[in-house]
């Protein structure tokens, strides 16, 4: 029996998940811990690191083979993570700090790719070479592969799809730009969305119930499944920019599928039927009807390690 | 010294060159054929066959190694050219046709993907791993080099940045779409321009000179190098959308260079750099000002035969 595992470590604004990963995708366990993204970096390093020879400790006929991370902003050719949202790291040479630690092959790159290395391996592309994996959330992530490889594109920044243009002059996005993907087919774009609906319909008791802090999309999907036309507005908005954007990725790449992934793509097929029918209807004929969405098959919190964990198992 | 020579063979609508090319790129011959589109693809073949067993006959020590082919809508994992724009063959297995005659090693792609391989074997991109070659000309074909691979997809059909829609509801484009950026950045995009200046200014005469059935590129370069004020226009529009589309791609693919390539690039840094401007104004902070436009270097009319001879050449 093959005794290796991988640590995979997905690394997030909020909280951190690591996990042991077989070759064959087996999670011997995984936990999730605060990142604690205020403190110097090597606090959270600290921390892995004692519960790695913890558990190695534990589990003695196991041999720590490798480590694998995924983070935002992640490179995978430089082994830095570049002044991360939300962590107060500034520019940190990830692989490095673990390389000191564990003396073992250290990957990184970013929670996109790992998320694309993740469904390649051991979930719903498994056996696809052409695909493109879309991660949901506050922003809009993407992880492609094509020919049966990641791309990284020349200096590891390939996959920004959140940031393509898909408006001229269109809204305004985090980036600093006018019109990306992201301001439209992501929470930040629902948002803006519902700001835009209630310009319109200002006193509209469904928009201003839904309009909070944090905009909850359990409540959306409820209320479009009672027929809701405001619900089914918003869906359509955001599933039509959504499916413009597929559009543009497929006519240059020609994947086999997309594949979501992502808090934000439980509403499934609410958002993604407006998607499929609006991709279709921007792809030339070769494309069209050629191309389908899929859900990710992967547990919610173990996509990530598992696809960091990808990372050195896909280099053997 | 090695004796081996592909048969390398671009085939347009109008004419077809093909040549001899050994393994460094050595042009031993090439010619131009009239296609004649309008009889069976069989006596193309024939003539070409002809040809070749003259070429070999009167250089004796050489061999015939392969026979690469680019094609419109050639589709290299089919080996068909399917239903080719202003030729009479309908679909047809153009690889099985020439392996017929030759008994060699026969490979079939389209035209942008045989000029991205010519750039990258004989032409500016022998050092590099990662970028877009766009040939311009009537329409906007694209062939796309990422990790050091020609990019297919899951059909063949990766590289259509042409019908990349880069405007919702946009200009009708001749795929029967809306909005593609061969609408707005090719030689027929350019004619869409020049018409739509045409109904803001019915009477100017620069306008009303140059809208012919052939619009005369080099007259509007001409133009433009005195300063007129209408040229200029019509260059900053087809720029800004041609960046626009540059940076879609570049956002999705990280590319270190696009390379120009056809008829209508020699209005070159003309059109290139309002594009270039616009690119970069759509890109975000981590692309933006890093990638380069460059024009192709390689010889007009030899371009096409050598991308397809590297179709053979780079299996190796």
């Amino acid at each position: 029996m093959d005794s290796s595992v991988v640590l995979g470590i997905d690394i997030g604004g909020t909280n951190t998940v690591y996990g042991f990963i077989s070759r064959d995708g087996h999670i011997y366990t995984h936990e999730e811990i605060p990142t604690r993204g205020q403190e110097p970096v090597s606090d959270l390093v600290d921390r892995i690191e004692t519960r790695t020879h913890q558990f190695l400790k534990n589990n003695s006929e196991l041999d720590l083979f490798g480590v694998g991370i995924g983070a935002p902003n992640g490179n995978h050719f430089t082994g830095m993570i570049a002044d991360p949202p939300n962590l107060s790291w500034g520019n940190v040479d990830i692989v490095k700090l673990f390389k000191e630690r564990f003396d073992c092959e250290t990957s990184l790159t970013n929670d996109a790719n790992a998320a694309a290395l993740g469904e390649k391996y051991f979930g719903v592309a498994k056996d696809m070479n052409d695909f493109i994996v879309i991660t949901l959330g506050t922003g809009l992530g993407s992880g492609i592969f094509s020919g049966g490889r990641l791309l990284y594109g020349h200096d590891g920044f390939a996959g920004e799809m959140g940031h393509m243009p898909i408006e001229d002059e269109g809204r305004n996005c985090n980036c600093g730009n006018k019109g990306c993907l992201e301001s439209y087919a992501s929470a930040s774009g629902i948002r803006k969305t519902i700001e835009g609906l209630i310009e319109e319909l200002p006193d509209n008791e469904f928009l201003n119930t839904i309009y909070r802090d944090k905009i909850d999309g359990l409540m959306i999907d409820a209320a479009f499944d009672n027929g809701n036309e405001i619900a089914k507005k918003i869906y359509e908005i955001t599933g039509n920019r959504l499916g413009q954007g597929l559009a543009q990725a497929a006519t240059l790449l020609s994947p086999e599928a997309f594949i979501f992934y992502g808090g934000f793509s439980n509403a499934g097929d609410r958002i993604l039927n407006f998607a499929k029918e609006s991709m279709d209807r921007h792809l030339i004929n070769g494309h069209a009807g050629n191309i389908d969405l899929i859900r990710s098959g992967l547990p919610q919190g173990q996509a990530g390690i598992l696809g960091a964990a990808s990372l050195i198992w896909s280099s053997q």
